[in-house]
Protein backbone atom coordinates (compact mmCIF):
# COMPACT_ATOMS: atom_id res chain seq x y z
CA UNK A 1 0.00 0.00 0.00
CA UNK A 2 1.19 3.56 -1.00
CA UNK A 3 1.73 5.76 1.82
CA UNK A 4 1.91 9.65 2.04
CA UNK A 5 5.06 10.93 2.71
CA UNK A 6 5.42 12.70 6.23
CA UNK A 7 8.02 14.25 7.69
CA UNK A 8 7.68 12.88 11.53
CA UNK A 9 6.21 9.44 12.91
CA UNK A 10 5.97 8.07 16.04
CA UNK A 11 4.90 4.89 17.41
CA UNK A 12 2.30 4.44 19.78
CA UNK A 13 -0.02 1.40 20.82
CA UNK A 14 -3.79 1.41 22.49
CA UNK A 15 -4.16 1.18 25.70
CA UNK A 16 -7.02 -0.98 26.95
CA UNK A 17 -9.01 1.91 28.82
CA UNK A 18 -9.26 3.61 25.17
CA UNK A 19 -11.21 0.99 23.95
CA UNK A 20 -14.85 1.45 24.18
CA UNK A 21 -18.10 -0.63 24.50
CA UNK A 22 -17.67 -1.97 21.00
CA UNK A 23 -14.36 -3.11 21.79
CA UNK A 24 -12.89 -0.43 19.41
CA UNK A 25 -11.02 2.71 20.10
CA UNK A 26 -13.15 5.97 21.20
CA UNK A 27 -13.52 8.31 18.25
CA UNK A 28 -12.14 11.20 20.83
CA UNK A 29 -9.38 9.03 21.81
CA UNK A 30 -7.67 9.77 18.02
CA UNK A 31 -8.33 13.47 19.21
CA UNK A 32 -5.80 12.77 21.68
CA UNK A 33 -3.42 10.56 19.82
CA UNK A 34 -3.11 13.59 17.38
CA UNK A 35 -2.66 15.93 19.87
CA UNK A 36 0.22 13.64 21.37
CA UNK A 37 2.13 13.17 18.37
CA UNK A 38 2.19 16.95 17.67
CA UNK A 39 3.44 17.58 20.62
CA UNK A 40 5.79 15.04 20.70
CA UNK A 41 7.37 16.66 17.35
CA UNK A 42 7.27 19.72 19.21
CA UNK A 43 9.65 18.57 21.38
CA UNK A 44 11.86 16.36 18.52
CA UNK A 45 12.13 19.90 16.46
CA UNK A 46 13.72 21.62 19.96
CA UNK A 47 10.48 22.76 21.94
CA UNK A 48 8.67 20.92 24.57
CA UNK A 49 4.90 22.33 25.32
CA UNK A 50 6.31 23.65 28.55
CA UNK A 51 8.94 25.78 27.14
CA UNK A 52 5.88 27.18 25.02
CA UNK A 53 3.92 28.11 27.56
CA UNK A 54 6.87 29.53 29.71
CA UNK A 55 7.40 32.27 26.04
CA UNK A 56 3.54 33.01 26.00
CA UNK A 57 3.08 30.77 22.59
CA UNK A 58 -0.01 28.98 22.69
CA UNK A 59 -0.68 27.15 19.49
CA UNK A 60 -4.78 26.77 19.55
CA UNK A 61 -6.00 24.28 17.45
CA UNK A 62 -9.18 26.10 15.22
CA UNK A 63 -10.36 23.21 13.17
CA UNK A 64 -10.22 19.36 13.08
CA UNK A 65 -11.10 16.75 10.14
CA UNK A 66 -10.84 13.61 10.69
CA UNK A 67 -11.79 10.62 8.27
CA UNK A 68 -12.28 7.15 10.13
CA UNK A 69 -11.19 4.47 7.36
CA UNK A 70 -10.46 1.30 10.24
CA UNK A 71 -10.68 0.50 13.77
CA UNK A 72 -7.87 0.17 16.14
CA UNK A 73 -8.46 -2.73 18.70
CA UNK A 74 -7.09 -3.72 22.06
CA UNK A 75 -3.05 -4.02 22.08
CA UNK A 76 -2.72 -2.72 18.62
CA UNK A 77 0.32 -0.53 17.66
CA UNK A 78 0.34 1.78 15.31
CA UNK A 79 2.11 4.37 13.49
CA UNK A 80 0.96 8.07 13.97
CA UNK A 81 2.61 10.34 10.93
CA UNK A 82 2.45 14.16 10.49
CA UNK A 83 3.66 16.78 7.95
CA UNK A 84 3.00 20.45 7.83
CA UNK A 85 2.29 22.75 5.59
CA UNK A 86 1.78 26.86 6.30
CA UNK A 87 -1.37 29.11 5.01
CA UNK A 88 -1.04 32.42 5.96
CA UNK A 89 -1.76 31.99 9.47
CA UNK A 90 -2.55 29.12 9.66
CA UNK A 91 -0.25 25.56 10.22
CA UNK A 92 -2.42 22.80 8.92
CA UNK A 93 -0.91 19.49 10.18
CA UNK A 94 -1.61 16.50 7.80
CA UNK A 95 -2.19 13.96 10.30
CA UNK A 96 -2.81 9.94 9.44
CA UNK A 97 -2.36 6.77 11.66
CA UNK A 98 -1.87 3.62 10.30
CA UNK A 99 -1.75 0.15 11.73
CA UNK A 100 1.70 -1.80 11.47
CA UNK A 101 0.95 -3.87 8.62
CA UNK A 102 -0.02 -0.95 6.60
CA UNK A 103 -3.78 -0.60 7.15
CA UNK A 104 -5.17 3.06 7.44
CA UNK A 105 -6.61 3.81 10.28
CA UNK A 106 -7.52 7.49 10.19
CA UNK A 107 -6.64 10.69 7.95
CA UNK A 108 -7.05 14.33 9.38
CA UNK A 109 -6.34 17.96 9.10
CA UNK A 110 -5.62 19.72 12.03
CA UNK A 111 -5.65 23.60 11.62
CA UNK A 112 -3.53 24.94 14.37
CA UNK A 113 -3.16 28.94 15.04
CA UNK A 114 -0.48 30.84 17.14
CA UNK A 115 -1.50 33.17 19.97
CA UNK A 116 1.11 34.81 22.12
CA UNK A 117 0.25 36.49 25.24
CA UNK A 118 -3.54 35.84 24.65
CA UNK A 119 -3.16 37.49 21.36
CA UNK A 120 -3.41 36.36 18.02
CA UNK A 121 0.27 36.14 15.96
CA UNK A 122 0.95 35.86 12.43
CA UNK A 123 2.92 32.72 13.61
CA UNK A 124 6.45 33.49 12.71
CA UNK A 125 8.10 32.37 15.53
CA UNK A 126 6.78 29.05 15.12
CA UNK A 127 7.35 28.95 11.47
CA UNK A 128 10.88 29.49 12.74
CA UNK A 129 11.07 26.42 14.92
CA UNK A 130 9.47 24.12 12.05
CA UNK A 131 11.21 25.75 9.00
CA UNK A 132 12.72 22.30 8.15
CA UNK A 133 9.32 20.69 8.48
CA UNK A 134 7.23 22.61 5.80
CA UNK A 135 6.09 20.63 2.51
CA UNK A 136 4.27 21.54 -0.40
CA UNK A 137 0.67 21.17 -0.98
CA UNK B 1 -27.25 35.92 17.82
CA UNK B 2 -28.98 34.31 15.72
CA UNK B 3 -28.86 30.82 15.94
CA UNK B 4 -29.36 27.88 13.75
CA UNK B 5 -32.19 25.84 13.84
CA UNK B 6 -31.87 22.86 15.00
CA UNK B 7 -34.32 20.04 16.36
CA UNK B 8 -32.97 18.69 19.68
CA UNK B 9 -31.25 20.41 22.31
CA UNK B 10 -29.01 19.04 26.05
CA UNK B 11 -28.43 21.21 28.80
CA UNK B 12 -24.90 19.75 29.95
CA UNK B 13 -21.78 21.85 32.26
CA UNK B 14 -18.66 21.33 32.02
CA UNK B 15 -16.93 18.66 34.32
CA UNK B 16 -13.71 19.67 35.91
CA UNK B 17 -11.62 16.51 34.76
CA UNK B 18 -12.52 17.59 31.17
CA UNK B 19 -10.84 20.84 31.82
CA UNK B 20 -6.55 20.80 30.46
CA UNK B 21 -3.54 22.39 31.68
CA UNK B 22 -4.55 25.40 29.81
CA UNK B 23 -7.49 25.90 31.81
CA UNK B 24 -9.85 24.90 28.86
CA UNK B 25 -11.81 22.14 28.13
CA UNK B 26 -9.65 19.99 25.96
CA UNK B 27 -10.43 19.43 22.31
CA UNK B 28 -11.10 15.37 22.35
CA UNK B 29 -13.81 16.14 24.77
CA UNK B 30 -15.69 18.24 22.72
CA UNK B 31 -16.02 14.68 20.43
CA UNK B 32 -17.03 13.50 23.89
CA UNK B 33 -20.04 15.79 24.40
CA UNK B 34 -21.00 15.47 20.57
CA UNK B 35 -21.50 11.61 21.11
CA UNK B 36 -23.37 12.01 24.35
CA UNK B 37 -25.83 14.27 22.55
CA UNK B 38 -26.50 11.90 19.45
CA UNK B 39 -27.07 9.02 22.31
CA UNK B 40 -29.27 11.04 24.11
CA UNK B 41 -30.91 12.26 20.96
CA UNK B 42 -31.48 8.44 20.11
CA UNK B 43 -32.95 8.02 23.24
CA UNK B 44 -35.35 10.86 23.29
CA UNK B 45 -36.76 9.38 19.40
CA UNK B 46 -37.10 5.86 21.39
CA UNK B 47 -34.25 3.72 20.91
CA UNK B 48 -31.69 3.72 23.38
CA UNK B 49 -28.08 2.49 22.36
CA UNK B 50 -28.43 -0.31 23.78
CA UNK B 51 -31.39 -1.42 22.57
CA UNK B 52 -30.04 -0.88 18.83
CA UNK B 53 -26.89 -2.70 19.59
CA UNK B 54 -28.87 -5.64 20.43
CA UNK B 55 -30.78 -5.09 17.44
CA UNK B 56 -27.31 -5.84 15.44
CA UNK B 57 -27.89 -1.92 14.57
CA UNK B 58 -24.61 0.01 14.83
CA UNK B 59 -24.22 3.75 13.80
CA UNK B 60 -20.76 3.65 12.68
CA UNK B 61 -18.60 7.61 12.76
CA UNK B 62 -17.01 7.97 9.51
CA UNK B 63 -15.80 11.87 9.54
CA UNK B 64 -15.91 14.58 12.04
CA UNK B 65 -15.25 18.41 10.95
CA UNK B 66 -14.97 20.34 14.15
CA UNK B 67 -14.32 23.99 14.27
CA UNK B 68 -13.81 25.36 17.41
CA UNK B 69 -14.55 28.86 18.22
CA UNK B 70 -14.72 29.83 21.68
CA UNK B 71 -13.47 28.17 24.68
CA UNK B 72 -15.77 26.28 27.48
CA UNK B 73 -13.84 26.54 31.04
CA UNK B 74 -14.39 24.76 34.11
CA UNK B 75 -18.16 24.83 35.39
CA UNK B 76 -19.63 26.77 32.49
CA UNK B 77 -23.16 25.34 31.19
CA UNK B 78 -23.96 25.30 27.63
CA UNK B 79 -26.48 23.87 25.49
CA UNK B 80 -25.42 21.02 22.79
CA UNK B 81 -28.01 21.30 19.43
CA UNK B 82 -28.36 19.14 16.95
CA UNK B 83 -30.24 18.29 13.92
CA UNK B 84 -29.92 15.94 11.10
CA UNK B 85 -30.10 15.10 7.13
CA UNK B 86 -29.76 12.24 5.14
CA UNK B 87 -27.78 11.94 1.90
CA UNK B 88 -28.03 8.42 0.22
CA UNK B 89 -26.72 6.25 3.09
CA UNK B 90 -25.41 8.91 5.08
CA UNK B 91 -26.79 10.82 7.95
CA UNK B 92 -25.00 14.11 8.54
CA UNK B 93 -25.50 15.51 12.59
CA UNK B 94 -25.23 19.28 12.35
CA UNK B 95 -24.38 19.81 15.88
CA UNK B 96 -23.41 23.39 17.20
CA UNK B 97 -22.36 23.81 21.11
CA UNK B 98 -23.60 27.55 22.34
CA UNK B 99 -22.84 28.85 26.01
CA UNK B 100 -26.16 29.75 27.98
CA UNK B 101 -25.23 33.24 27.03
CA UNK B 102 -25.89 32.47 22.99
CA UNK B 103 -21.36 32.28 22.52
CA UNK B 104 -21.06 29.87 19.69
CA UNK B 105 -18.51 27.73 21.20
CA UNK B 106 -18.17 24.94 18.13
CA UNK B 107 -19.83 24.06 15.02
CA UNK B 108 -19.57 20.42 14.26
CA UNK B 109 -20.56 18.16 10.99
CA UNK B 110 -20.54 14.71 12.12
CA UNK B 111 -20.98 12.10 9.37
CA UNK B 112 -22.86 8.77 10.01
CA UNK B 113 -23.10 5.74 8.72
CA UNK B 114 -25.38 2.42 9.12
CA UNK B 115 -23.72 -1.38 9.61
CA UNK B 116 -25.84 -4.03 10.81
CA UNK B 117 -25.12 -7.48 12.03
CA UNK B 118 -21.45 -5.87 10.70
CA UNK B 119 -22.63 -5.36 7.14
CA UNK B 120 -22.87 -2.12 5.91
CA UNK B 121 -26.77 -1.22 5.25
CA UNK B 122 -28.60 1.54 3.42
CA UNK B 123 -29.88 3.31 7.11
CA UNK B 124 -33.67 3.05 6.64
CA UNK B 125 -33.64 1.66 9.48
CA UNK B 126 -32.21 4.52 11.27
CA UNK B 127 -34.16 6.49 8.98
CA UNK B 128 -37.49 5.43 10.10
CA UNK B 129 -36.41 6.05 13.38
CA UNK B 130 -35.57 9.88 12.67
CA UNK B 131 -38.04 10.36 10.36
CA UNK B 132 -40.18 13.53 11.90
CA UNK B 133 -36.32 15.09 12.14
CA UNK B 134 -34.72 15.06 8.98
CA UNK B 135 -34.00 18.82 7.65
CA UNK B 136 -33.65 20.15 4.58
CA UNK B 137 -30.23 21.64 3.76
CA UNK C 1 -31.89 -3.17 51.11
CA UNK C 2 -30.51 -0.63 54.00
CA UNK C 3 -28.46 1.82 52.72
CA UNK C 4 -25.61 4.07 54.44
CA UNK C 5 -27.25 7.44 55.46
CA UNK C 6 -25.70 10.14 53.59
CA UNK C 7 -26.10 13.97 53.67
CA UNK C 8 -25.82 14.92 49.66
CA UNK C 9 -26.70 13.15 46.87
CA UNK C 10 -26.53 13.62 42.76
CA UNK C 11 -28.67 11.57 39.70
CA UNK C 12 -25.63 10.91 36.97
CA UNK C 13 -26.06 8.47 34.24
CA UNK C 14 -23.44 6.54 32.42
CA UNK C 15 -22.23 7.95 29.19
CA UNK C 16 -21.06 5.44 26.58
CA UNK C 17 -17.62 6.76 26.17
CA UNK C 18 -16.97 5.77 29.74
CA UNK C 19 -17.55 2.25 29.25
CA UNK C 20 -14.80 -0.21 28.26
CA UNK C 21 -13.63 -3.38 26.13
CA UNK C 22 -15.36 -5.46 28.96
CA UNK C 23 -19.24 -3.89 28.30
CA UNK C 24 -18.27 -2.00 32.14
CA UNK C 25 -17.80 1.27 33.09
CA UNK C 26 -13.88 1.56 33.54
CA UNK C 27 -12.58 1.87 37.06
CA UNK C 28 -10.72 4.77 36.63
CA UNK C 29 -14.20 6.71 35.79
CA UNK C 30 -15.52 6.23 39.53
CA UNK C 31 -12.65 8.52 40.15
CA UNK C 32 -14.33 11.20 37.85
CA UNK C 33 -17.77 10.33 39.18
CA UNK C 34 -16.79 10.47 42.89
CA UNK C 35 -14.80 14.40 42.22
CA UNK C 36 -17.44 15.01 39.90
CA UNK C 37 -20.18 14.75 42.94
CA UNK C 38 -18.04 16.56 45.13
CA UNK C 39 -17.74 19.16 43.61
CA UNK C 40 -21.41 20.21 42.85
CA UNK C 41 -21.70 19.23 46.58
CA UNK C 42 -19.44 22.06 46.94
CA UNK C 43 -21.65 23.89 44.48
CA UNK C 44 -24.77 22.75 46.39
CA UNK C 45 -23.37 24.38 50.11
CA UNK C 46 -22.20 27.74 48.42
CA UNK C 47 -18.92 27.33 46.74
CA UNK C 48 -17.93 26.69 43.14
CA UNK C 49 -14.82 25.34 42.55
CA UNK C 50 -13.71 28.44 40.79
CA UNK C 51 -14.37 30.74 43.30
CA UNK C 52 -12.12 28.16 45.48
CA UNK C 53 -9.91 28.82 42.86
CA UNK C 54 -10.09 32.48 43.11
CA UNK C 55 -10.19 32.67 46.55
CA UNK C 56 -6.43 30.51 46.40
CA UNK C 57 -7.97 27.46 48.57
CA UNK C 58 -7.05 24.53 46.71
CA UNK C 59 -8.46 20.93 48.21
CA UNK C 60 -6.46 18.24 47.88
CA UNK C 61 -6.73 14.85 47.38
CA UNK C 62 -4.37 12.94 49.63
CA UNK C 63 -5.55 9.26 49.56
CA UNK C 64 -8.55 7.03 47.51
CA UNK C 65 -9.65 3.45 49.01
CA UNK C 66 -12.72 2.51 46.62
CA UNK C 67 -14.01 -1.15 46.39
CA UNK C 68 -15.77 -2.02 43.51
CA UNK C 69 -19.15 -4.21 44.23
CA UNK C 70 -20.79 -4.27 41.26
CA UNK C 71 -20.92 -2.74 37.76
CA UNK C 72 -22.23 0.08 36.09
CA UNK C 73 -23.46 -0.35 32.17
CA UNK C 74 -24.40 1.63 29.25
CA UNK C 75 -27.23 4.12 29.91
CA UNK C 76 -27.28 2.45 33.30
CA UNK C 77 -28.42 5.49 35.88
CA UNK C 78 -27.26 5.98 39.41
CA UNK C 79 -27.04 7.55 42.56
CA UNK C 80 -23.82 8.83 43.94
CA UNK C 81 -23.98 10.26 47.71
CA UNK C 82 -21.55 11.04 50.14
CA UNK C 83 -21.15 12.50 53.71
CA UNK C 84 -18.05 14.00 55.66
CA UNK C 85 -16.09 13.76 58.84
CA UNK C 86 -13.18 15.58 59.89
CA UNK C 87 -10.59 14.06 60.99
CA UNK C 88 -7.60 16.57 62.28
CA UNK C 89 -6.47 18.59 59.18
CA UNK C 90 -8.30 15.75 57.24
CA UNK C 91 -12.06 15.87 55.46
CA UNK C 92 -13.10 12.26 54.75
CA UNK C 93 -15.84 12.10 51.87
CA UNK C 94 -17.63 9.07 52.45
CA UNK C 95 -19.02 8.37 49.21
CA UNK C 96 -20.91 5.40 47.56
CA UNK C 97 -22.82 4.66 44.34
CA UNK C 98 -26.12 2.93 43.72
CA UNK C 99 -28.22 1.66 41.04
CA UNK C 100 -31.59 3.15 40.91
CA UNK C 101 -32.94 -0.25 42.11
CA UNK C 102 -30.31 0.06 45.04
CA UNK C 103 -27.66 -2.32 43.94
CA UNK C 104 -24.63 -0.90 45.53
CA UNK C 105 -22.10 -0.22 42.71
CA UNK C 106 -18.49 0.90 44.67
CA UNK C 107 -18.06 2.30 48.63
CA UNK C 108 -15.42 5.00 48.63
CA UNK C 109 -13.10 6.86 51.45
CA UNK C 110 -11.91 9.73 50.24
CA UNK C 111 -9.32 11.79 51.91
CA UNK C 112 -8.52 15.47 50.91
CA UNK C 113 -6.52 18.41 53.05
CA UNK C 114 -6.90 22.18 52.12
CA UNK C 115 -4.22 23.65 50.49
CA UNK C 116 -4.46 27.84 51.09
CA UNK C 117 -2.04 29.79 48.60
CA UNK C 118 0.11 26.75 47.78
CA UNK C 119 0.57 26.22 52.21
CA UNK C 120 -0.67 23.21 53.80
CA UNK C 121 -3.58 24.45 56.39
CA UNK C 122 -5.86 23.49 58.92
CA UNK C 123 -8.54 23.69 56.83
CA UNK C 124 -11.37 25.73 58.91
CA UNK C 125 -12.01 28.05 55.83
CA UNK C 126 -13.59 24.38 54.27
CA UNK C 127 -14.96 22.99 57.47
CA UNK C 128 -16.46 26.56 58.02
CA UNK C 129 -18.75 25.61 54.61
CA UNK C 130 -19.19 22.36 55.39
CA UNK C 131 -20.36 23.39 58.79
CA UNK C 132 -23.94 21.85 58.68
CA UNK C 133 -22.57 18.28 56.63
CA UNK C 134 -20.48 16.81 59.25
CA UNK C 135 -21.33 13.58 60.78
CA UNK C 136 -20.25 12.02 63.37
CA UNK C 137 -18.07 8.55 62.61
CA UNK D 1 16.10 7.42 48.63
CA UNK D 2 15.54 4.07 49.33
CA UNK D 3 13.21 2.54 47.21
CA UNK D 4 10.67 -0.66 47.82
CA UNK D 5 11.37 -3.93 45.29
CA UNK D 6 9.55 -4.58 42.44
CA UNK D 7 9.17 -7.12 39.92
CA UNK D 8 8.66 -4.99 36.75
CA UNK D 9 8.87 -1.38 35.79
CA UNK D 10 7.68 0.51 33.03
CA UNK D 11 8.71 3.93 31.97
CA UNK D 12 6.11 6.35 30.64
CA UNK D 13 5.52 10.13 30.31
CA UNK D 14 2.54 12.72 30.81
CA UNK D 15 0.74 12.98 28.20
CA UNK D 16 -0.51 16.92 28.05
CA UNK D 17 -4.33 15.78 28.13
CA UNK D 18 -4.01 14.21 31.23
CA UNK D 19 -3.01 17.17 33.07
CA UNK D 20 -5.86 19.42 34.44
CA UNK D 21 -7.42 22.98 34.90
CA UNK D 22 -4.73 22.85 38.11
CA UNK D 23 -1.50 22.32 35.82
CA UNK D 24 -0.80 18.64 37.60
CA UNK D 25 -2.29 14.98 36.27
CA UNK D 26 -5.92 14.44 37.18
CA UNK D 27 -6.24 11.91 40.36
CA UNK D 28 -7.79 9.62 38.24
CA UNK D 29 -5.63 9.13 35.57
CA UNK D 30 -3.62 7.59 37.91
CA UNK D 31 -5.80 4.49 37.86
CA UNK D 32 -5.05 4.59 34.15
CA UNK D 33 -1.18 4.51 34.56
CA UNK D 34 -1.46 1.36 36.81
CA UNK D 35 -4.18 -0.38 35.03
CA UNK D 36 -1.93 0.02 31.61
CA UNK D 37 1.28 -1.08 33.49
CA UNK D 38 -0.58 -4.38 34.94
CA UNK D 39 -1.73 -5.16 31.38
CA UNK D 40 2.13 -4.81 30.16
CA UNK D 41 3.18 -6.65 32.81
CA UNK D 42 0.67 -9.50 31.47
CA UNK D 43 2.56 -8.97 27.95
CA UNK D 44 5.77 -9.44 29.18
CA UNK D 45 5.00 -12.30 31.62
CA UNK D 46 3.58 -13.87 28.27
CA UNK D 47 0.08 -13.15 27.93
CA UNK D 48 -2.09 -10.54 26.05
CA UNK D 49 -4.95 -8.89 27.55
CA UNK D 50 -6.82 -10.21 24.88
CA UNK D 51 -5.57 -13.49 24.73
CA UNK D 52 -6.80 -13.88 28.74
CA UNK D 53 -10.52 -12.82 27.12
CA UNK D 54 -10.16 -15.37 24.29
CA UNK D 55 -9.44 -18.02 27.30
CA UNK D 56 -12.74 -16.56 29.03
CA UNK D 57 -10.27 -15.45 32.38
CA UNK D 58 -10.82 -11.96 33.34
CA UNK D 59 -9.15 -10.40 36.16
CA UNK D 60 -11.46 -7.94 38.29
CA UNK D 61 -10.18 -4.75 40.09
CA UNK D 62 -11.99 -5.46 43.50
CA UNK D 63 -10.33 -2.96 45.68
CA UNK D 64 -7.81 -0.33 45.15
CA UNK D 65 -6.48 1.90 47.74
CA UNK D 66 -4.07 5.03 46.47
CA UNK D 67 -1.88 7.38 48.56
CA UNK D 68 -0.70 10.70 46.20
CA UNK D 69 2.28 12.04 47.65
CA UNK D 70 3.77 14.21 45.00
CA UNK D 71 2.36 15.19 41.67
CA UNK D 72 2.85 14.73 38.10
CA UNK D 73 3.26 17.42 35.69
CA UNK D 74 3.17 18.09 31.63
CA UNK D 75 6.20 16.42 29.69
CA UNK D 76 6.96 14.39 33.06
CA UNK D 77 9.05 11.21 32.55
CA UNK D 78 7.98 8.86 35.19
CA UNK D 79 8.66 4.72 36.45
CA UNK D 80 5.55 3.01 37.09
CA UNK D 81 6.50 -0.16 39.52
CA UNK D 82 4.97 -2.85 40.47
CA UNK D 83 5.09 -6.40 42.27
CA UNK D 84 2.65 -8.88 43.41
CA UNK D 85 1.60 -11.15 46.80
CA UNK D 86 -1.35 -13.59 46.75
CA UNK D 87 -3.77 -13.86 49.67
CA UNK D 88 -6.12 -16.22 49.02
CA UNK D 89 -7.90 -15.77 45.62
CA UNK D 90 -7.12 -12.44 45.81
CA UNK D 91 -3.94 -11.14 43.96
CA UNK D 92 -2.44 -8.07 45.49
CA UNK D 93 -0.79 -5.75 43.40
CA UNK D 94 1.65 -3.17 44.78
CA UNK D 95 2.37 -0.63 42.39
CA UNK D 96 4.54 2.64 43.06
CA UNK D 97 4.86 5.53 40.77
CA UNK D 98 8.62 7.21 40.94
CA UNK D 99 9.79 10.59 38.90
CA UNK D 100 13.06 9.92 37.00
CA UNK D 101 14.76 11.82 40.05
CA UNK D 102 13.86 9.16 42.45
CA UNK D 103 10.68 11.52 43.55
CA UNK D 104 7.89 9.27 44.99
CA UNK D 105 4.27 10.18 43.33
CA UNK D 106 2.00 7.43 44.49
CA UNK D 107 1.80 4.20 45.93
CA UNK D 108 -0.99 1.87 45.46
CA UNK D 109 -2.45 -1.60 46.34
CA UNK D 110 -4.76 -2.98 43.71
CA UNK D 111 -6.41 -6.08 44.65
CA UNK D 112 -7.39 -8.61 41.65
CA UNK D 113 -9.21 -11.88 41.88
CA UNK D 114 -9.85 -13.85 38.99
CA UNK D 115 -13.33 -14.60 37.17
CA UNK D 116 -13.04 -17.61 34.49
CA UNK D 117 -16.09 -17.95 31.84
CA UNK D 118 -18.11 -15.39 34.45
CA UNK D 119 -18.01 -17.50 37.32
CA UNK D 120 -15.53 -16.19 40.48
CA UNK D 121 -11.96 -18.62 40.36
CA UNK D 122 -9.41 -19.41 42.41
CA UNK D 123 -6.80 -17.85 40.29
CA UNK D 124 -4.82 -20.93 39.89
CA UNK D 125 -4.57 -20.19 36.09
CA UNK D 126 -3.36 -16.80 36.36
CA UNK D 127 -0.82 -18.05 39.30
CA UNK D 128 0.56 -19.90 37.08
CA UNK D 129 1.55 -17.28 34.51
CA UNK D 130 2.48 -14.97 37.37
CA UNK D 131 4.43 -17.83 39.38
CA UNK D 132 8.22 -16.61 39.05
CA UNK D 133 7.22 -13.01 40.16
CA UNK D 134 5.21 -13.76 43.88
CA UNK D 135 6.98 -12.02 46.50
CA UNK D 136 7.16 -12.08 50.56
CA UNK D 137 4.92 -9.80 52.09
Amino acid sequence: MEQKQHQYELEMKVRDYEVDGQGIVNNANYLHYLEHTRHEFCEHVGLTWREMNDRGWMPVVRKVEITYLSSLRMDDRFLSKLSITRKGVRFIFHQDIYKLDGTHVITAQVTVVSVVNGMPARGDELAEVFKDYFTQE
